[in-house]
């Protein structure tokens, strides 16, 4: 097929542009490593809602209508809107896109959701299907934490490799051609386009602890890493910054030990290769156990961080690829193992 | 754009082919007026595993590895498949693309799944990222209700409004050429083509009893298909069948107000339109309360019973509108309305 190479990895192109992008995220993540880098922290992670799904669909949205004003656009120019969050039925997109009011598609890839989002979006912009698009993902700690653990009140304790579900949302507008809204381009003058897309299939090797996630999406995130790699010819050398998100610190630790079997240039690997999971708190002072994890994490990392450095000139071409882990809250009780998922996104500046 | 016309509707100008499908159905789907039309029956709901998610998720598999031998396919010839259920983290779609090892997106549109994954599939199709690509989507009775309601064994009353959760399967394979399986074409020799995909936009009316979903989608499905009309300049006397998914007996009647209410030909309307809800059983004596709903239902009227009828000539040209109730298990307790959606997807013969 034309706009299809290799076994899994589609070309657009096109070349979509990322016109506008927004990262919301809650308290904690304000007070990390990147918290100059995002659009909006919240002084308070109930976002003045009175329940915390409200909150994190509040969230979602917010990013969403920052993301299409700083492409220069209005709600009416957006076709169709691509998201996804962790709640059970989608909770936060759909009650988000209730309110927004533009036709809507729900995805559900675990924490992968931002990559998959932004591949579907590439995929109806650069099929001209639509000319600008928006896509989102999100994830709160408590919704979440009570959702897959325990309620917050219960006060539970998790061990050290439990990751830590961000508190955040990333939301990226798509569109066919390239941005005309001063707040972005000005004084930021790159644009950025979006080159691949990389499906990936779900990977289980048999892990059964719901508290080693990270470990448990490796394989599927190198998997997903090498297939790009073979079916674009391309290596680690023709990207400046390669992200996958969320394998926390455990998960990057053995991310980098399988590049290294697979015959990588390691070298490059340990200046380029980094995981959202540990960018986006301080490792030692906020106690986040594991790292960060939840669709939030990658997509504010992305959407708050990478992307303003791809503006800004830091970085020309980056992989990213936000990593699932596609456990049910039963699939654990019947003895299953976790199903891991990875989709890979190629960007580059103009 | 090239492929979009007004408002919310793509047109697929290479028009993808639907080259293989099947439907697997449940006990008393199997006891239903379109028995004859499924591919398999199962005898005992729990197709042989030891839960009810297990066995969700071998229908959906075995649906989908139907759908490809019938297209003349093997696995290997699957670029991607694109799945959805109603249970949380969709455990049946992860589970069975984890068996099944193809680059796998995960869709979540409650009962609108089915027309939503045929609908991407038929972008990435058409927009020559993929030649061939499975969807499908799933439901079953006893994992519904007790994710959705109460465990069987609680023996829960339901209203006469509430609807019955389908166990069910469809899958279908999209492809960019007609089909070379025998098993297929002879001797139903009729290729199925997608012409149009109208995406939904969520319609929340305000509804809040979670027994009254077919009235609670309702309005979401006669806006797509009114958009649809006007987005293709097309009447209802294009169609040959109008078939919505599943807004069941009280749903289907307000639909047809609502049509009247909008001035369309309700002569033609009263022929050609149906809803899958209450197609999938015999209303007397099946004792569906509401009719059929979930995935399941209007995936396996579509695969099972329409897409038959079209290859025999039949029905030429379809309008199919799969709906889904957007509601989570906690938005009720916490005060919200039913979000509704609905997409639909054209479908001719050749």
């Amino acid at each position: 097929m034309k706009n299809k190479i290799g076994k899994q990895t589609f070309v657009f192109r096109n070349k979509p542009v990322i016109t506008g992008e927004c990262a919301v995220v809650g308290t904690k993540e304000g007070q990390g490593p990147l918290k100059e880098y995002f659009d909006t922290i919240l002084e308070d992670d109930t976002y003045g809602e009175n329940t915390w799904e409200k909150a994190e669909s509040r969230m979602m949205e917010n990013s969403i209508m920052t993301a299409i004003r700083k492409a220069g656009l209005e709600k009416k120019n957006i076709e169709v809107m691509l998201t996804g969050d962790l709640l059970n039925q989608l909770m936060s997109s759909s009650f988000s896109a209730r309110d927004i009011g533009v036709p809507f598609i729900g995805l559900y890839g675990a924490c992968s959701t931002m990559t998959l989002s932004m591949l579907m979006s590439s995929i109806i912009v650069d099929g001209e299907f639509a000319e600008n698009v928006v896509c989102a993902a999100s994830s709160h700690y408590c919704t979440a934490e009570r959702q897959f653990r325990m309620p917050l009140e219960h006060g539970n304790q998790k061990p050290p490799s439990a990751q830590w579900t961000a508190t955040a949302s990333g939301a990226a507008v798509i569109s066919k051609n390239p941005c005309k809204s001063n707040e972005t381009l000005i004084p930021i003058p790159k644009e950025i386009f979006i080159t691949h897309g990389t499906v990936g299939k779900i990977i289980d090797t048999g892990m059964k602890d719901s508290n080693q996630m990270g470990a448990a999406m490796v394989p599927a995130a190198v998997d997903t890493i090498l297939n790009h790699f073979e079916d674009t010819g391309r290596t680690p050398d023709d990207y400046d910054i390669i992200l996958t998100g969320d394998l926390g610190y455990i998960g990057k630790e053995i991310a980098l030990d399988l590049f290294a079997d697979a015959g990588l240039n390691m070298k490059k690997m340990h200046l380029c290769y980094d995981d959202c999971g540990t960018m986006l708190y301080y490792r030692e002072s906020e106690d986040v156990h594991g790292g960060g994890s939840g669709c939030g994490c990658s997509a504010s990392v992305f959407t708050g961080y990478l992307f303003k450095k791809m503006r800004a000139g830091i970085f020309n071409r980056a992989l990213i690829v936000s990593t699932g882990a596609m456990l049910s809250t039963i699939s654990p009780f019947q003895g299953e193992s976790i199903p891991g998922i990875a989709h890979a996104i190629a960007i580059e500046t103009s």
